[in-house]
């Protein structure tokens, strides 16, 4: 028992006695409760954001890096709408994140007020569960299974909606410590069955979920099968002195051939892996259709056990040496592969490195092998706008390590407005953007659907340089001091700085 | 029958048929087709948006101008999540609106692709009609449906989610031409009822829907009732020399003692009031509880019709005549009252005003009735971010009249990359930005909904000051000429320079 709290604060030390102490909001009148109790359990974090889209991709963000969930308030139907594209990604991701929404209070959802929707409706879209309150003494308890949803494994969206009435009124009830589920260890029998056709041959090990960490990726390669990662990780342990396990190409041209060989394929915590489009006269799934599927460990289970389990006995394998590469310093013009190099060579030990460079992306990453050890967070769900959301969270959950948000020009105008969070806390992230001002992906597609079609209609759908965007002057409309290179000298310099001074900083990389 | 062409051209021509010849899009991959057609059926425009809730308040934003649906086109269902909010909008405006979804091909709809989602669940959210294409010789056919629905009457936001297979694959398919439903007139007993009531006294009308125009006000007025608008319309006939019938007031402590007297309250293409949101001990309900409520016209019915029937035969009245004003040229600090008076001495005959002020807007209006005779486009579902985009709408659907945003830098952000389209197109709007630095209207809620909390948590989430946002950059950024006016001799005389000159223009007016 409780002295009686309103709704609000019995949500709020439900939420902080169950670790979840961080909250990217964008409060409206239905949440004032909510705001206000933030004054009483201090121990809970708001942090603004200025779109809703930033606000579920900093949770997204957050909860890559420790695994456990930040939470959103976001206000009604639509504000929850704003941020439900960030939601898809995090989902994909299996990032667990605790969505608290606001609703009407019970007496006003009889009325078409301008605000009224169908809140759950929009929440099952990229919630694995969804909750409403019953009353003001089932906040608390329904916050405590929230998060239990959100826990997972693996984790959830898991999203609560709490009439404004039952946030204004007072209990004495909190929420119970919520129970988290353990992952399991597969069943020794499943082990079996993958090392046998290791033994066999043509076995390859694919990599997702939480098991693309140095311990998973050592393990996997210490079992001699060839090991490959799965895109739609939150987060890769990448760079020199780990096992270097490719990712499967992004175009199905690139990627069937990539699996040709392929007889098993062992699945960890991922599932076979599909093309990110649909393409004329071209299949889904790229493994070959007859190779075997053996899954070593599903979604639930703990797949780095798994992977130790199967690598047991095997000896320690050598990890290739990957000679550091040197920041380019000389006039030329940027380019895509000089800005990847530059990249990789300054990047320090540790880093958290937010990927949305959509066209740019896998020549980058292809550099980026050779840098100091560091995580990347790749794009999950597709769902353009991540990136700088996805880095804000990713400096509040780890303000030690440097954040690099490295970001295409189309991607990054879905949420600038992260960058004013970022500057309201002096957030550790430097921002690259790759400015080629065009949405460069399309140009590619546009001939691989076989749409193949040239002209003026085409072009103002694909270029987005008339006018150019000015990437240093919206990050300092923002309050985030930003500079532009063109060549690989300016873009070394800038970069190099940033790596040296904490806060947040972006520079615009002019790209061809 | 036609030579055959994809289903994506198909869709194309028959929009082209039914008069739907602007598209606001933000296409991708699974679109590819549509942009290829858009080189084949020159009569639609394509406008490209950098972020889709540009797209969707911008299609409202036309609607509200033409009454004619633009159609959008968005990529799958996260690229119609961004753009659901200002659907909720639109939908709430009763806005005709046709929104194209593409979706993956349907042969990879049976994978678990990164952008796999339920687009059909995303629509339902905002859309009074959903269509998934059944085949390629269907695209046209449910094009054809689809524009019915969107026309309604009233309007409605109506989808159409396409596989990208049907879209390109071959058709000889054309949609046909959209029957229109006309609006009726309601039958003679409901206009006797509602001249009984005026007889009897104590009678307000309450205009909403598309009566909100001159005929219908002037009709209003001519009844001897006394007149009153509904906030929740799409556009409102404003300004001197017409019939003056105030909005009902945003606040429950306003609206119910302006209501308090009608005793029979007459209603036309609206329902009764209720406030925006709901407040501890106040109800929802604006009018009082016993008064009668007598539906002269329904949202499908002919409203200005219905009011010509009820006035037939009352002599015209007078409109008291309202001075006009003049601008502020003093070197004093902007207030929200002088901006608004400067506004109103300055804005053009014929203007197209579009509003998303929050906090300022009941002053501002409240000048804007001196102001030359304009259309005023107000907030209708209360989602944020409206207008920018529906300025953008506007200034594409009405080449020849000035646009004027009168906008909140709060609710801004939200949408601000509609400032690119408008630059890229040139399109003949003056922005105006009321930059007071909070989200003003939450310390006014605050207190209002009995939270009334103050400290640092608090103005954490109410403060968008820290750092201060640049509008003078965010919009050079854009590619929008841009100034700062902080007195009341510098906002008028950027303000009469960008009502003198065409093209994009945005000016931060700062507010205390």
């Amino acid at each position: 028992m409780l002295p009686r709290v309103t709704g609000a604060e019995s949500l709020l030390r439900t939420l902080a006695a169950n670790g979840v102490d961080t909250c990217f909001m964008n409060p409206g009148t239905s949440e004032m409760h909510f705001v206000a109790a933030l004054e009483r359990v201090p121990s809970v974090r708001g942090f603004l954001c200025l779109f809703e889209g930033v606000c579920s991709g900093a949770a997204d963000g957050y909860a890559r890096v420790t695994g456990n969930p930040a939470a959103t308030l976001l206000h009604l139907g639509p504000g929850l709408a704003n941020g439900l594209a960030n939601f898809h990604n995090a989902r994909k991701a299996r990032s667990p994140i605790v969505s608290i929404v606001g609703e009407h209070a019970t007496q006003h959802l009889k009325v078409e007020a301008p605000l009224t929707s169908d809140i759950a409706a929009f929440a099952r879209t990229v919630s694995d569960a969804v909750r409403v309150a019953s009353g003001t003494d089932d906040v608390g308890p329904a916050a405590s299974a929230t998060v239990e949803s959100a826990w997972g494994p693996p984790g959830q969206v898991a999203t609560l909606i709490i009439p404004a009435d039952y946030s204004w009124s007072q209990t004495d009830v909190v929420g119970w410590a919520a129970q988290r589920r353990q992952r399991c260890v597969p069943s020794g029998c499943t082990i079996d069955r993958a090392r046998r056709a290791i033994r066999e041959g043509g076995a390859a090990i694919l990599l997702g979920g939480t098991a693309v960490n140095p311990r998973g990726l050592s393990a996997a390669g210490r079992t001699g099968a060839r090991v490959v990662t799965a895109r739609n990780v939150g987060k890769i342990a990448w760079g020199r002195d780990r096992f270097p396990a490719a990712q499967v190409p992004y175009f199905p041209e690139s990627a069937m051939p990539f699996l040709q060989d392929v007889r098993s394929l062992i699945l960890v915590e991922t599932e076979p892996p599909v093309s990110f489009f649909a393409y004329p006269d071209t299949p889904s799934e790229m493994a070959p259709a007859d190779c075997e599927k053996i899954v070593l460990a599903t979604r639930e289970q703990d797949g780095t056990a798994a992977l130790d389990a199967l690598a047991d006995g095997m000896p320690p394998i050598a990890i290739p040496t990957v000679e550091p590469v040197t920041a380019l310093r000389d006039d030329a013009a940027l380019t895509v592969d000089s800005v990847g190099v530059s990249i990789a060579a300054l990047v320090p030990l540790n880093a958290l490195v937010a990927d949305e460079m959509v066209s740019s992306a896998a020549k980058v990453l292809g550099h980026l092998a050779a840098a100091a050890p560091h995580e990347f967070m790749p794009v999950t769900g597709g769902a353009i706008g991540q990136g700088l959301p996805v880095a804000l969270g990713a400096a509040v959950a780890a303000p030690d390590r440097k954040v690099i948000a490295l970001e295409a020009d189309g991607s990054g105008m879905y949420t600038l407005q992260a960058l004013w969070t970022m500057a309201r806390h002096r957030l550790d992230v430097t921002v690259v953007i790759f400015a080629n001002r065009r949405y460069r992906i399309l140009d590619i597609e546009m001939k691989r659907t076989g749409a193949n079609a040239i002209g003026d209609a085409v072009n103002n759908a694909i270029d987005i340089g008339r006018p150019r965007l000015d990437w240093v002057k919206l990050s300092e409309a923002c309050g985030v001091e930003a500079t532009r290179a063109a060549t690989n000298r300016e873009f070394a310099m800038q970069f190099e700085d940033a790596m040296k001074r904490p806060g947040p900083r972006l520079i615009e990389a002019v790209l061809p």
